[in-house]
């Protein structure tokens, strides 16, 4: 298959570019890397990517950046820096790719553990998670021609543990093998209006 | 208790108001009519909303409007028509509110059926749900002075099956009654961190 894979430096996406290179041709997008280097939080950037590429069988994003910090001090854009950079441009790479995805390609996005098992000062990033979970629930039912959609959730990275460590005491830290293996199900699988949870 | 709600005259505010008024002093509030109008949408008319008020007890508020339509038509503004017109407002009525609330005091926001039993052309709507389902899961465990927060996502009321005939085929219609029980639960309850499905 041909893979759009957006976010592929980051520490998800390199977990489903090792997942996904053996058996796919993948185009690496990024803000500063990869075949391609774009904005994704502008439109017209999507657009012009979707445009240089041409016809694709599957887009796979793993991007996102959210605000941390206590309730008590977070005001309304500190919730929308999460729906603007990572629900928003996830979103709108599936509406503005319909046409260029082929007939029974698929979308695979990138939420995380933060709005079913939440830590403190995670309540901004939960929201910008659970946008995308129910958007992609809801989507898979409206899709043309056999498009697939569906999200990865993973626990921590095993890559991300020092990055991390304190604010996700007890969660398990789940490995780049188990992650990628969630982008194959989505993109080589079935399966549609799926969130799958990695942990 | 001293309860602020917000979109009383729509047909879920309506169901939690004849459920919570026998017992409690209710202060209503809409864009038109009620004890106080104020665009919701407008983060400094909440801040003067709560001035005037003062301490309360309870923060219910059931607004939100969104965009329906097939995904294929769909673009960006449409999602963020129901992040900016039902997901934010609700968060800055929690975020702009925690002072005001007392002790043990508790805010109950509303969603609805689109995110967890999609329809076509929800996609757009379910997003502004799961938004504030995931929020109010994740603040719970961030809040001050024992302030609860939960939220109550209803299926289609009885009251409104004509508005939605077709949309909603095979959905339950669930009463006024039902849908009130759930408000007088969060709001004189002990839970916190739910989404109260009524269906």
């Amino acid at each position: 298959m041909k893979i759009i894979l957006i976010g592929a430096s980051g520490t998800v996406g390199q977990a489903a570019l090792e997942a996904l290179s053996p058996r796919h041709e993948i185009i690496t997008v990024g803000r500063t890397g990869g075949d391609i280097q774009i904005d994704i939080e502008r439109v017209e950037n999507i657009r012009a990517m979707y445009k240089q590429v041409g016809k694709i069988d599957a887009v796979v994003c793993s991007i996102g950046d959210g605000h941390f910090g206590p309730l008590s001090e977070m005001k309304g854009h500190h919730v929308m820096l999460g729906i603007n950079r990572k629900t928003l441009p996830q979103i709108n790479l599936v509406l503005e790719g319909l046409d260029y995805v082929n007939d029974a390609g698929s979308f695979t996005l990138t939420t995380g553990v933060l709005n079913r098992d939440p830590i403190i000062g995670g309540a901004a990033a939960a929201a910008a998670n659970g946008a995308l979970d129910s958007f992609v629930t809801a989507a898979a039912i409206d899709m043309p021609r056999r498009i697939r959609i569906n999200v990865v959730s993973p626990e921590i990275l095993e890559a991300s543990r020092e990055k991390y460590d304190g604010f996700f005491r007890g969660h398990r830290h789940v490995s780049n093998e188990e992650v990628g293996r969630a982008y194959c199900k989505s993109v080589e699988g079935a399966l549609t209006g799926r969130v799958f949870i990695v942990e």
